[in-house]
Formats: structure tokens, sequence, C-alpha cells
């Protein structure tokens, strides 16, 4: 599949969430069609797509029968099951590719694939046992935090390690699944940047946003990020380097620490990224209708932005908030249709426009 | 209905052409749901809705069906049958009103309220037969242009009168059709005002935009226009008065010539215009989210613009240059998923961020 993907052709998306809910619209917007694979009901996504599945991943009839509906495949999340990866591989393109996923579905991996490019990383160990934790405690020291190598997102799956007595509750938490031990760096603030990569190679990245995290979900992101020039082109210049080394193709995110010795690479993730909301205002093409272009062969945009911008998220009782917000003459609102609320679930988030 | 509508609730729309689609993902990004009642197959909005209605608008059944599974109504073209409108509004609010679609569906019935008001228009006279022709004719003098009063759109429906010969074959073009012979005006360009009233009568308009046709179609809309501090003013103002005088909720498309004499009301389309299109990138609430939150008693967006912008309308062919345009950096493409590609037929638009 060299030549870009016509409008009119149909983009098969895994997830039926926020993230895919933003794509299908900015598919819709290049006229493509869209069509969601979700195993829950009623999906955010499916509001604003053409076609629902509503199937489990390891459903391999219905994912056959889906891939045969699509020209090409995407996705929204990276914890897809091999098995289903294998079935839809085996008909259709799917971007990114399997080693994205490979990478970034692993802490472990991934930090192993960071390192051999020469990044820097937080140090690390893997850890099984109650054994390997302390020696991994003497490599890293306390503070130190344990996360499970898989299926971990927005703070879950993770444990404080403050001093070794922390230990025995920490090796608890992750209730027997393999894990990774990090260290702790001493960073200033976070920023990510979120790339892309088109099918020819050609690279283009939004600036660096400044993210700010609260309860270890991602609070707000704020554009332009407080770095020096050297510092942002350094960001650039690594998230090309990570998205060049895996022949990717599409959107990731890359979440930077920014330290006085440098930046650390905290973790990427091969789709579009919450701390990328904000090229919604501020760019002509934004991440969701980015990862389109890419995955489609279309030209890359070429992630100007055009305005400041502050990214909040609305989580859980954020949502109480909403009618004031709606007065707000700067404010644009992205609700994500899900019907219930809960704590800690992200329920929408608005792009406040700076740029007086 | 007082209450704001709660996120999550049905917007029924009656039409799902491109401004359906647009209104559907505007109000997707309310946290709202859409049905789309449509006649045509495969509807572009229905691409980005959750549910559409294939069934024509004297399907009272189908409409009955449609009103109940909503909790508002509202419309994308103002040609909706009398019939349809009964039997809609009997079971759930449909906003803007009957009478704003009464005084627009005529293009009398919209002249002579106009005047009501004081506002200026072009002379015009009603004309049934060759006779009433010769007699308008010796009020407005040539050239002139003869309009059907009802169902024109996109210069269909109108005969231009360049000399008394033209006469003829311009009441041959109307097919036995009321019209309306209109003078024409000397003005110097076009502008329009996209306005918004809401539930409670607050009024809030975007910032005039200059328009530019081709062969009776839409091609560019600038802002910002050209008009002086009064023009500006005087353009909202008689906006206000419109709106106002209609009870209307919703958005308007107001069109104006500007003279060396002043401002002159050329028609009024009360519903979202595709002069507005340029808000998607210029305003935080673009011209479709404002629509929504009026007919859901939200609070109004401000109208503020934040960046200028040039749209430009993709119209048949026009989408052999896509490719070139996909690669211009400042550029935001909204296609609208129709399957054929027609001379004349809109396809798409492209909203060029000029601010530097």
């Amino acid at each position: 599949m060299s030549d870009p993907l016509p409008t009119g052709a149909t983009i098969g998306i895994l997830g039926g969430g926020q993230l895919g809910r933003m794509l299908s619209v900015a598919a819709a917007r290049l006229g493509f069609i869209t069509h969601i694979f979700e195993p829950g009901a009623n999906p955010p996504a499916g509001h604003v797509a053409d076609r629902v599945t509503t199937a489990a991943y390891d459903d391999l009839a219905a994912l056959t029968t889906f891939a045969h509906s699509v020209d090409v495949i995407t996705y929204e999340f990276e914890n897809i099951p091999t098995a289903a990866l294998d079935t839809l591989e085996a008909l259709r393109p799917i971007h990114p590719n399997r080693r994205a996923l490979a990478t970034s579905q692993d802490r472990l991996t991934e930090k192993e694939f960071l390192r051999s490019l020469g990044l820097n990383t937080a140090p690390f160990a893997p850890v099984d046992t109650a054994k390997d934790l302390q020696a991994a405690l003497a490599t890293t020291g306390t503070p130190a935090i344990l996360k499970t190598r898989r299926f971990g997102y927005d703070g879950k799956g993770q444990a404080r390690i403050m001093s070794p007595a922390d230990a025995p509750q920490a090796i608890s938490d992750m209730a027997g699944a393999p894990a990774l031990l990090e260290g702790f760096v001493d960073f200033t603030h976070e920023v990510s940047v979120i790339a892309a990569r088109g099918r020819q190679g050609d690279i283009a990245c939004f600036d660096p946003g400044e993210n700010v995290h609260k309860d270890g979900i991602l609070a707000t992101t704020t554009v332009p990020a407080r770095l020096t020039n050297a510092q942002a082109t350094d960001a650039v210049l690594l998230a090309a380097r990570i998205l060049n080394e895996l022949d990717y193709v599409g959107v990731m995110g890359v979440e930077l620490f920014v330290t006085p010795l440098g930046l650390i690479v905290n973790e990427i993730a091969p789709r579009v990224h919450n701390s990328g909301h904000w090229t919604q205002q501020g760019c002509a093409v934004d991440q969701f209708e980015q990862h389109i272009r890419a995955i489609a062969g279309w030209p890359l945009g070429d992630g100007k932005r055009h305005c400041d911008v502050t990214m909040e998220n609305l989580i859980g009782n954020d949502m109480d908030r909403l009618p004031e917000i709606a007065k707000e003459g700067n404010a644009a609102i992205h609700l994500y249709g899900k019907s219930e609320t809960k704590p800690g679930r992200k329920m929408g988030h608005v792009n406040r426009i700076t740029t007086s």
C-alpha cells in the first residue's frame, strides 16, 4: 500500500474510547469512513463513527469480518492481544507496527530499547520476586516505584516504595505480575513531545507541552512548555530517533522529564496521547488528524502552533464545573459522551486559548 | 424546556448534508447523542452520527418515531414541508422556530419582513406572470434578477435580466413558480454576520466575514472583512434586530451588501451558514457548536476570533487540488464524505489560518 488512501476509504480503529472517538472525527474530516472495534457496549467512539463492531478481542471471527470491512487498521491503546494482532495483520495493514506495540507493551522492553538508543531513562531493574526487589532496591535506592511490566495506565499497577519497609506491600500489590522497579528522577517538570512519522519516513513534531499530573493522572498540559531552545531541540531529536528506529508510522507520545542534567525519557505511547489534545485548538492539523494522515499515507501537517493553549482534563466530578466552564469565552470543550461519571474517569477536556 | 439540555441527551437533526454533519460533530463534543433524519441514502452526516433514519419528509410515521427518540429538534435547511413541521412540533421543541422558517422560506415574505424592521433591501416586486414582470421591471429597471420565491439555493432558480428582451426567457425559467424580481444593488463587496441567540434572548455574533461568490456559489470567506468600525457595528446591530424580532433561537446567517450608502440585507438563512465555516479554526466555539449551545439552552460562546482565517470552498473538481492543499502548513481541511464529485457540488472546504 504505497499510494495515499483515497477519501471514501474505511479506517478501522481498535478501541472505542475517547481517543478512538477523536480519531474517528478527524478521519471523517478527511473524508474517510470509520469502523470501531470495541468489546464494551455503547462506546464513546460509536457516537461519531459510521460502524461499530461490539466483540471481544479473542473473537477471531469478528476480528476477521472487521478486517475485511476496512482498508487500514489503527488503534487507540497498546494492550492489544497478540492473537488478535496475528489475525488482523494477515488481512490488512496495521499502523503503528508490531514492534512499536511490543516495545511499549512491556516497560522492561521499552526501557531497554530506549537505553539501546543511548537515551537517558530512570534507573531500573526487573522484579519478579521479593528477592529480586531487594537486589533492585540496592541499585536504585529509595524512594522508588514498582510497576507491573504490562497493562498499566493512569497510575494503575504501581506501588511507591518510600523505604525498604514498603517492599513487601509493593510486591503484594503486583499480585504476581512481572514488574519493574524504577528509581526516582529528580526532575523540575515533565514535558511531552507528540511526534508523527509518515509512510515515507517524514517526521513532524508538535511543540512540546508541559504536563502536570495529579493523583497519577494527567491534569493539565500547557504550551509553550518551559524549555530552553536547546532542550526543545533535544526533545524533538530524541523523539525522531525513537520513531525512526521503530520504522514507526503514526503519532507517538513521548514523555520526558526535564532535569538539570538533560532530558530523561519517562515513557512512550504508540498512539495519540492525552498530552497532545491541546493541538485541537493550537494547530491547523491536530494530533488526531496527524495520526490519520500518517497511516493513510497523506502529507503530514507541519505541527506549527498558531496560538497558546492550556489543556485541562475533566476527571470525575470535574464535570460539576461544566456550567461555569461553558461560560468562559476562551474555552473549547471536548466531552467524551461517557454515560457514567466515576472518580478518576476521564470525562472530557477543555482547551483554553491563552493567546490574547 | 427551560433547563439546559444535559449531556447525554439526544439532538435530532433534519437533513444529513454537510451542515448536519458538522452540527453532529459539534453536538458530540458537548456530550450529546445525535439522530439524523434524511431521505437520501448514505448521508454525509450519518458517518459521524449515532443514528440515522432514512425516510421521506412526508413519512409522518417515521417523523413521529424520530421525534420520540430525541429531546430537541433542529435542521440544516429551511425547506422543510409544513406537514412535517406540524408532526414534529407537536412532539418536541424545534429550534429555530416556525416563524423564522416561514420568513426565510419565501423571498417575498423575507423582504417584507426586513423592510418592516426598517432595514434596507434591494428594490423588489412579486412576479407571477409575464405582465407582472413588465410592471416590476418598470420599478427596478435593468439589470435585474428574477428568483423563485421558494426553494432556491446556490444560484438555482434564478434568471438574470440584463435588458427587457430577456424577460420572456426569465419567466419561462421560473416554470410557473411564483417569483420575485430584485433590482441590482451597486455594492462594493458582500459580508455576512453569523449571529446566535440563546433561549434567554442573549445574543452573540462572530466577526463579519467577507464573501466572494463564483458562478452563484460562495467561493471564499475572509476574516477580518473590509469594514469600518461603524459598518461592523451596524452589521451586528441589524442582525440582532432580526433575531430579536423573530424570537429566534439558534444560529442565523445574515448576508449583507456593503454600499457607499450603507448596508443592504441580501438574505437571511435560519441555520448555520457556509460563510461561517471559518469559525472552526478562528474561534473557541464555532458556529456549529454555537447553534447546538443555543438550542440546548447552554451559554453561548462569545464569538471572539483568536486568529485570521480565509475559508475556501472545495467545489466539484476543486477536489483535484486536494493533494497539494494537504501539503499546506496552515490549511485545515474539512471534507464532507460525499461519495460522488459533481460540478457545482460542495465537496468540502479549507480554512487557511492567515495569522502569522
